[in-house]
């Protein structure tokens, strides 16, 4: 069960107020975002990959090629830790020191789990509907062929932390007028007007699965 | 010296058309972002962290406070592989399997080095530089206590790999002309109206440094 925050290494310890300890600003972050990044250990070594995942109730699925060198490890369920992060502003104070982000992060430990054959299908349109809801019912199935090359890995939302920076400026007493500005400057992501394949798709119209990514949260 | 995709981990071997092996790839990828995911072995589990960073010449530099779990860690000068990612764009194929992600992206390996203090200063002013350009002129300097709460570490370009996603809809043949749209929904990240943090800095003009965020690549 998904309880942010709630084991030892989860735990913030110094910047405590910035941790969330709510499942709602964990699903907020996971559904509001579309890119991982994995991290796992290959023959001692750190590797951190970014890959697309899908939120489906208290779980992350992450897919690949089953050629992919990514995915063989994947596929032998080693701990991994994946962490994606939302950048949302620039704190730009009075001094370097003072100055920072404005962020949404989360960072998930646990072991991957391969998703059986029997599985694959259900799970591949669940990760599909997540990243982009309600395509599935858009296109065809997906054939055996694809289903065969394709890895798909499950990792549970046990053991995770969630960080949201939003704090004002916050200068020394002793920055302030001299003349210095200070401020919040947002990021803002937007979808921009979706861009026909072809001749074909140009005469269809934009299916509501992609009309309603410009909602996502 | 910057090689992209020059060893042996770093070259793409299944999607190779997707690597980059140019300089300027590299540097674009790096100055257009602010967020890398820093991951490392921590009791030999993987651990994977978002910091921000700066790029100058062929080095990147990450900072936090010396309180911090992870900045004790990188100080001891850790394996560390650091993830850089741009996510441009969705591509919605005819099939959920033809479908795919846009993106930039750079995975960095190589082994921290710590900042000694004489060079701390040097190496924060390049860090705020690289991430807001000119903001150093427009503050005080750090003050030494300030200095002596922050930890850098550098992390060399030697070895790294760059991928460009952005290939067109590749759909199958059979499943043209059944009624399926298919093509690219641009992600478009702008940066937002500069927020004053008090009245005073209402008061005073935004400086250049934050009007040219808007300019960044």
């Amino acid at each position: 069960m998904a309880n942010p925050g709630g084991t030892e290494r989860t735990k913030l310890n110094r910047i405590s107020y910035k941790a969330s300890h709510e499942v709602s600003d964990l699903y907020s972050v996971l559904d509001s975002n579309l890119v991982a990044h994995v991290a796992l250990v290959q023959d001692g070594k750190p590797l951190v990959i970014p890959m697309a995942y899908g939120r489906v109730d208290d779980i992350i699925y992450l897919h690949g090629s089953s050629g992919s060198r990514l995915m063989r490890l994947l596929q032998n369920e080693p701990d991994v830790c994946v962490s994606i992060t939302d950048l949302t502003a620039l704190k730009v104070a009075r001094s370097t020191f003072n100055s920072g982000m404005h962020y949404r992060s989360v960072v998930i430990f646990g072991r991957a789990s391969l998703v059986s054959d029997e599985k694959k299908d259900e799970a591949l349109n669940a990760l599909s509907d997540a990243m982009i809801p309600g395509r599935v019912a858009e296109v065809r199935a997906s054939t055996k062929k694809e289903l065969a090359a394709t890895v798909i890995v499950s990792l549970p939302l046990d053991e995770c932390s969630v960080k949201i920076s939003v704090n004002e400026v916050d200068d020394d007493e002793g920055d302030l007028n001299q003349g210095t500005w200070a401020g919040i400057v947002p990021f803002v992501t937007t979808i921009g007007e979706p861009i026909p394949a072809d001749d074909e798709a140009a005469g269809l119209e934009v299916p509501a699965s992609v009309r309603n990514l410009a909602k996502r949260p």
